[in-house]
């Protein structure tokens, strides 16, 4: 198949991988051009510009950092739209907000062209092992021809519902329940701390019983440890999730209170020098800092 | 092995059977006689009172429902400390507050007795199929005697620390952690249902994916369904663990906002009419009835 | 003077006559003209644009209800600045965002055109009477020319800063404090209420103790008794101004649990049926069903 | 008429030496004598116990720390009630919880003796000058005796009820809605210095408007200053109070998010080293050092 593919990340170049792998012919774009040679070397084609990684596409993957980014780059010169085909879909895989995602699906429809959202759950190794989680939405015709290509993605593809803007709130809750996570990990291993309780065997201890999610695992020893560097995921974009998150409760009139205290713990980390080198998991210093507990850094 | 155990409720009796089968000499006593009586058949002794449970036992089991019955049967009347030999061993696997394990640990050191705390996680059915997840927390003089014997009853035995009090606040700090879980699918049901996606198919979406740990895929259909009964843990009883907690918290200086706002939780869904009858998942409707999606009940 | 005057609401209608009472030139729009009549009548010029009402203006008030209406009026076609001369002085009297305050400051300046943030504190019946607290920001200069005006118009002028938006976030604070007495007296009326202590005797007893301020005597009634109509300032307005509050203090890094309590409780008490037909303090209605104390309305 | 006065702390010293000036027969008992001797030179008798400033007295006034020591002077070895006369009167003034007020009033009448509950507002330059504002409750007989006395030490004496605790009550919510407008000045003056406002003349603004109650005044300026000692009421005492008004909340069934938010506060701010020789509205400091703003102590 013909596949357009902008936006090579950690999480889009690994992923724009296994397309080539599988056998597709890939046209990738990206703003920088230098993380495009992998993938020309693996056999895929460099476009100068949206509009041409999409002008030959079937399908056309996006994978993004923001609404603005992905806006410009569907809807700006030389955007997707000025070159896609009509009837062909455009898959993006993106975490974007509700709002958004409910614009794109309009103004797809009135351009003649398909529009399915499958934002993912996972880091750069599982992109590129295939083990992502994926949630998709969108009409059953486009999903027809979008999960074939998602289930090679990833471990499991979610049907979430035929509005596209779904599968993109179902993301944002998955973050915000992680997002919880943190917090009450953040104030366990306080708790625990202040007991004389070691905050790594105390995270051992949970992980091997009921609380034995990936999640826990993966943040429980960052938590414990105060160590949130390197960042698997950049403290400033989750707090950009949590923004997402509040405002699509708030359109639907949903009050969120644990997503509200991680507002404030996000804003409050961010006040104490906490930033973008760090994992979002650092705001769990809030906790630890109340307690009288942080680390000097 | 002679062994006493006091406290046949769903969850005691349950272990109790387990001791009785793995062919140790278990006394029994419990408020009412009626309980016993399953014991019996399985060829446990049956005494009157819990210091005659005690009289031969090398090690007491304790398994009650609170800080106060665990008080009364201990140094009450005919309780355990009036017929426990010296240097016996006393195992209390109850759900109790910090402070009351420590006054314990002081009280059974001066009179000669050894005690440990090794609170359970997990429901009768796992009770019975030896699946418990067990924290203990005791001297290491103590702990040899009671290791192999809780290893009998569970999957995993964790060694929490020295001072038997530790296990009882771990113990709080994961009902804690269960009632954040409760609150979280509460929230996020709430805008899944608002965005048009069917609640059910939204726990099935996310225990598929990251969150899969037991405690999401117990209760998320709870919650998605809106039904809490029957009570596999009353709600009062979640009630009364949250309040340990935060005395627990607050004996050691460590604010604990989630734990505050489950507590409101609790607040709120009992002055309207949720109670006993119901599991403690149930204070989740406040998010949902504050959403607009509280079910008629 | 010769004052254009934008925006003939109950506030806006009530301070142009006072201006038109001190012998001013004043020429009023309002998009509705019914409302221009009584204005006209006492000697107002009525104008068919902004841009009209700016003409031979030396200063305009625009006093309009959200940013959007005041961006329009200003800017948009036939808007203030296509009609107001070199030099001239907008004093804008309307709660807005902080960032759109910071925009017109900046747009004014590069349009040769003076701007002050004047946003007043008072129901009509104080704009009517001259009781209005009045917060004002801007360059000396223009303070120079406001303040002898805006001291006509209330009991006391603030100055805030040299930075209009200053003034605006003064206002933006004011008001998220007056939020936080509503939320105080909910909670307060729900606790003497099940104590058997009739909350309007309860309201009573404390403004005439501490709680003296006009806040406390105005809302203490209104949240003890459960009426909230008429409306002296409608919800909707209430929670629009907690959206500004939060962005501001988002943009300068302060969390704010409070507003994030009082967003919650917006966003719930819509959830239930109340709307713009009901006055902001409504909300309160929050901690009364909370207590299971919220009348059937 | 004979009045026996028990504790002679700041507060309680005022109230005396002004019974004593209005020409009453006082006879007072502090736990340190030193305390004792300006009342014994203004013409008061000095008792050695509880009991003996009982003895002749028709009314008992008591002012203690808190419900343990009230307990201890009234029902302790040599405590008031093992002086008073049958059918003399007990006139609480302390802060207590309103549980212990229950259990006081049941006792009182099981002894056929009096007992009013009259907590008072204010600080002892109040209590002084008889500027206090005093809620009591009890029976009409008893009332029918205080009420006169307690006139004659404040500026307003409010009845709230019959039954004792719903004063006691009424103290605990003042001092609640104390504690809120502490984190309400908190967060705004957070806000406010981030945006360039200085925090002195930002409350200088906002007392002068709307905010012009006394909490507003007197804590503004502490608050906006970062300045907590002296402390005009310890923030141990503050603490104390805010969880006597979650006991009793919570025995009502009526969540208070507020509450429990200044909870944690309380606890954030003494693990960082605040305590007793602070006013209590240093808890603020939480929201200020959440922002960055925390200057250093």
């Amino acid at each position: 198949m013909q596949i357009g593919f902008i936006g090579l990340g950690a999480m889009g170049a690994a992923i724009a991988m296994n397309l080539v792998e599988d056998g597709h012919k890939v046209h990738v774009f990206n703003r920088s051009l230098a993380r495009t040679e992998p993938l020309r070397k693996a056999g895929a084609t460099v476009a100068e510009s949206p509009a041409q990684a999409a002008y030959l596409a079937d399908v056309v993957f996006t994978m993004v950092a923001d609404d603005a980014a992905l806006t410009s780059v569907t809807f700006g010169e030389m955007g997707i739209l000025a070159g896609l085909k009509p009837g062909a879909l455009h898959i993006s895989l993106s975490t974007i907000g509700v709002a958004t995602a409910q614009d794109f699906t309009v103004l797809h429809r009135e351009a003649g062209l398909g529009f399915v959202s499958a934002p993912v759950f996972g880091r750069p190794d599982a992109a590129a092992a295939r083990k992502l989680f994926i949630m998709a939405a969108g009409t059953d015709e486009h999903l027809s021809v979008a999960v074939p290509l998602l289930q090679q993605m990833g471990q499991s593809v979610g049907i979430v519902g035929a509005d596209p803007s779904q599968a993109n709130l179902v993301k944002l809750i998955g973050n915000f329940m992680l997002s919880v996570i943190i917090e009450t990990l953040g104030e366990a291993c306080a708790v625990a701390a202040k007991a004389g309780i070691d905050p790594m065997g105390f995270v051992e201890l949970l992980t091997s019983s009921n609380f034995n999610a990936p999640p826990y695992k993966i943040y429980g020893p960052m938590i414990a440890s105060q160590r949130f560097q390197p960042a698997g995921f950049a403290l400033p974009l989750g707090q950009k999730d949590n923004r997402l998150m509040l405002a699509a409760a708030e359109a639907l009139g949903v009050p969120l209170p644990l997503a509200s205290l991680v507002h404030d713990r996000f804003l409050a980390v961010r006040s104490q020098g906490i930033g973008a080198e760090h994992d979002w998991s650092a705001f769990a210093l809030c906790a630890l800092t109340e307690a009288g507990l942080r680390k000097q850094v």
